[in-house]
């Protein structure tokens, strides 16, 4: 390939002048400029963008490092983040760490390498990389060890979702706990189960071990299949519910008059489906906003009025959940 | 910030043992590496992987460059090329691009500084940057100048679905084309227009301007308020059509009897909304697949034996076309 010396050598000029050129910085003749385009050409010459960047410390780069992307809710997070970013001229680069981080590492070399000006993900590697010298904000999986992180009221959404489906006349309640070590996810888990507790209806917890929608298919499929007769489920979010309902289809069950079940995000599609789903929403694009926003506050050395942003959620009644009087 | 000198003088070694502890590259005896693993401690020293990083030309990464995640058409071809990469040793790096790819140059930049191996894309950027010398592969949009490229067979997809539509009694067709000038997804369109003026169908040609879902559902509203009275939309994604849905829905119009509609894609959503969407499959996980192993094969300098690679699209009849003998 073409050197900048070569290309100097060819259109007769000095090294410097094609320099100034090539970077758009400073003063080059129009005939200076015509000769440079003739020896680029000429020798077809591509600029090394890659050393012209490394110039300028901070390229603008925001990393989001998210779990799964085939889950509408971490897209839509990714939306809000995005389109605040954008804004303020920041690219948001995605990187999937998957449910056990396991690329992380990687990603996070490819970050630092492009001098990315801050990291957005759901997985708190500063715990594990302590001196990396970035700002970070944790979303959704926010531990308490993070020093910056947005996140819902997890624990009011999971109390909620436990009592809209008691006062709809549960009796036999599956509980299902994603496939989290998340403390603060957990803890939407837990308030369910204290709810049910508290006013004495019986339940049994369940743990699903994925967030794939056929993964889930399947592990719904055995659960529905043993005699336990569950009349509520309270999933952990909106792809498990879908997916546990694609099999009560199946089983020709009637949803909610012989299973109600009540979600977890309020995705888009939630309202779609057939029966639509009744969940507790929580907003992924402003989670994505919030988060946004708190980077680019840390980037810029504005000051920060809260570290860590707690998101109020609701129920949203639709379909699948018993209407008080109907019963 | 502490630097490798500093770590060196504290440790009382030299900066090249420093250096080749923190490359992991060479030998250090064990009483040098407590040394160094003290002096970096006490001086809070961050060895800066970016430098590092740097000295090995290709980093295993590969950028996915997509217009719109919040189409599932694209995360679930982000997962078939990164199911393929991953296994390979290779991560991928996801970059909104958005219809009229505006951001691309920026992530181009990212890349091209990170050393990306190849990068796949929606968008051929080689066309505007020839110069660049990264592999790259085009995926769905795939024009004639592009040299390597993963597309659907999109003139029979779009016969196909005129010709569902057609025979299930289509009178009065509304044919939405997409917001898009790729030729081979336009080709799509033409080949509806083209079957229908065959079987001298009625038909009204359309141009929704955005993949956006609320977009679509305004342009559907106006659409339908009109007095046209279409019997049969031929809708340019599943999107698209899921948005005109819900429009029909509200003008209590009864689907397929009164107006049917097909989609493109088949997105898993396809199969859980009401009523279940008929379309025409294509697979975005196959095109992610082969994309990626054609990236990897570039990459890696192994032969090609196809440089454009067409996958076959089928229709999947579901609950928004008449059925035959049922009308």
């Amino acid at each position: 390939m073409a050197t900048i010396k070569q290309v100097a050598l060819e259109a007769g000029l000095s090294k410097s002048t094609v320099s100034r050129f090539i970077a758009q910085n400073g003063y080059v003749s129009d005939e200076a400029r015509k000769k440079i385009e003739e020896a680029i050409k000429k020798l077809n010459f591509t600029p090394n963008l890659s050393a012209q960047s490394l110039k300028t410390k901070k390229n603008q780069l925001v990393g989001l490092l998210l779990p799964d992307i085939s889950n509408p809710f971490f897209p839509m997070l990714a939306k809000g983040a995005e389109e605040f970013l954008k804004e303020k001229g920041y690219r948001v680069m995605l990187g999937n760490i998957g449910e056990n981080h396991q690329s992380e590492h990687d990603y996070l070399k490819v970050l630092l390498q492009s001098n990315a000006a801050g990291i957005i993900s759901t997985h708190d590697f500063k715990e594990e990389f302590p001196d990396l010298d970035i700002p970070s904000v944790i979303v959704d999986r926010v531990g308490h060890k993070s020093n910056y992180g947005v996140f819902s009221d997890n624990e009011s959404g999971g109390r909620l979702a436990a009592k809209v489906i008691v006062e709809a006349g549960a009796k036999n309640v599956a509980v299902v706990s994603g496939p989290l070590n998340a403390t603060n996810i957990n803890n939407r888990f837990k308030a369910s189960i204290a709810y049910l507790k508290e006013k004495k209806v019986d339940f049994k917890a369940l743990y699903s071990q994925s967030y794939d929608f056929e993964e889930i298919q399947k592990e719904a499929r055995e659960v529905l299949a043993n005699k336990e007769n569950f009349d509520s489920i309270i999933a952990p979010s909106d792809i498990h519910a879908m997916a546990y309902i694609h099999e009560i289809h199946r089983l020709d069950k009637k949803i909610p008059e012989e299973i109600q079940i009540i979600g977890y995000d309020d995705i888009q599609m939630s309202q779609f489906i057939y029966p639509a789903l009744s969940t507790i929403h929580q907003s992924a694009y402003q989670m994505g906003l919030e988060a946004a926003q708190l980077i680019y506050k840390i980037a810029t050395d504005q000051p920060i009025e809260k570290s860590k942003i707690e998101l109020p959620v609701h129920y949203v009644a639709r379909e699948t959940i018993r209407q008080k009087g109907k019963e």
